[in-house]
């Protein structure tokens, strides 16, 4: 892997710290590496390979000898700094969904589009984490056989609201052993033993903003417009790997011997569909790893219409987050630094 | 209510007790009810209104002064007493999967065909609880706006296992907090924490067997031999009520506000959809009751279709099998005893 001085900001958070994780698997150097957080965890020194990093406060100065950022910010953070270090030189890859739908800006799945790296102004924007673990499935399909349309039903864990997201299911769970009332802060309800249909924020339709990612991001990294999309966002006690329920409308009919051999020969997704012998993706199967599962691959008869559904899961903060933005980073340095 | 002299055969499950605790909120006359289930529970006594009723071993002879039997019996158990107690001249109202597709009987839920209870031949079936669910909101649309195809994915609780996968849940999950490595037995996979894409068993073509009850109990009950069903049954950590996420292609076109009204006037079904003040519906807010809450209520446009889309979740236990199965016989009892 090629090198360079790389930041990441927002490495306190769940995101930030998988990072630190990945690169350290990937033995980056690191003296060619500096952590920042916000001022409250200026000075946290994290362990780094064979050494220890510590984490310095963000500030506008932050970027001036830094060439590429890996950004786990929050949205309101992220707009106050991404703008300065591009001012400032440096390629950005953001995780926040400030610039994914920019038309100035590449939203990029290294395995799906990585050209669209060649049209970077200072900023690549990295998926969301459910439409990565979509699209690394449907792309492959989509690539040999066109869809029209897909239907989904997301089970997303609780990784997806951060560190205290995960705090808040383990915390409800063990209140309920104690016969305390679980207070929910994080989530609207109660996530313990229960499931919420909501993620993100309502449009005027009904729509929530998770589920609108999901159309308007598969639409961009596809380069299909006229892509349509039915999506509903589920919340899940799962602790990180979201699993979507998929249903693909294709223009020409297919068979699922064909889906498996494509889904077989496609980068970072592993096939594991045997149900008689109870072989399928699990969230807990597929946490902390870096491949997306896909099972239970059905062609199912709808009007005149071919439909294939299937089941996959992926780690939400590795390939939903962390490992494709270093992925990005990866491809950008290998093609185009 | 009229009255008739009624036993439960399977008290002791899950389903059963519920029986019991419904019967008890009727008040219906603890005289007029005897208790079986097998051997090993003979003699248990449960409380019932002002007294308490006594366990009695199912035997062949157990039906001699029943009039009609609710049944919560596993498959092979009333594999066994279902046709003595229908040869003994008892009404039959079944809890099993065993006669649902049975051409003389009828399957029936009471809100959407209870005209079908006058074919009875001895037994009636009690549809699969993701099937009642999963009708109660799509039959009213149904008889306003013909449908062709519904998409399920379902998000079932461990209820749907009896007394023993609730256990399961809650077992696993404090063994979890102790640091233990759960133990399956009832399900698949753990499911503390994660999610298992198979409930029941597998056909040649990937279903399972709860996914082809949705459909082919549909078929039936709607009196829909064309409807076209995809569906993916998933078992999630959530302890009794099941949720599911439909999506309906309607024959013409309709609307949101359309959907709404016909859903609010629906007999058993409350439309909870206010998404903006957080109102929808959760498995935990709709559990120990009987209504089907539907929210998330949108219309998509999909091809040249008009497809609507929406959540629902509704007690397992109660209307998904104990209430039906009551319902069914007060139906019986007012029009056809």
């Amino acid at each position: 892997m090629k090198t360079c001085r790389l930041a990441i900001l927002g490495v306190t958070g769940a995101v930030g710290q998988e990072m630190l994780s990945i690169l350290s698997e990937k033995k980056w150097p690191s003296n060619n590496l500096r952590i920042f957080a916000s001022a409250k965890s200026a000075g946290k020194k994290f362990p780094f390979r064979e050494t220890e990093l510590v984490v310095e406060q963000l500030t506008p100065d932050s970027f001036n000898e830094i060439e590429v950022v890996l950004s786990a910010l929050d949205n309101d953070v992220a707009q106050r700094f991404i703008p300065i270090a591009v001012e400032k030189g440096c390629l950005v890859i953001d995780n926040s969904s400030l610039y994914r739908l920019n038309q100035q800006v590449p939203l990029v799945i290294p395995e799906i589009n990585p050209e669209d790296i060649s049209s970077q102004n200072g900023v690549i924007a990295n998926p969301n984490c459910s439409t990565i673990i979509a699209l690394m499935a449907i792309a492959p399909l989509h690539a040999c056989y066109p869809i029209q349309s897909m239907i989904v039903s997301t089970y997303q864990a609780v990784s997806g609201a951060g560190i205290k997201g995960m705090e808040e299911l383990t915390t409800q769970t063990h209140d309920l052993q104690m016969n305390k009332i679980p207070q929910p802060a994080i989530f609207p309800r109660q996530i313990a033993y229960n499931l919420i249909p909501q993620i993100g924020s309502f449009d005027e339709e009904g729509n929530t903003s998770e589920e609108l990612k999901l159309q308007n991001e598969s639409r961009k990294i596809l380069h299909h417009q006229d892509l349509q999309v039915i999506c509903t966002c589920v919340r899940v006690p799962v602790i990180r790997s979201h699993s979507e329920s998929i249903t693909l409308f294709f223009e020409q009919d297919l068979d699922v011997s064909q889906v498996k051999v494509i889904l077989s020969h496609a980068k970072g997704v592993k096939v594991v569909d045997d149900p008689l012998n109870y072989e399928y993706p699990t969230p807990l199967d597929t946490s902390n790893q870096d491949l997306i599962y896909v099972g239970r691959i059905r062609k199912q008869p709808i009007g005149n219409q071919t439909a294939i559904s299937f089941w996959c899961c992926g780690d939400q903060l590795r390939k939903g987050a962390a490992t494709n933005s270093i992925q990005i980073l990866e491809s950008y340095l290998k093609d185009y630094a």
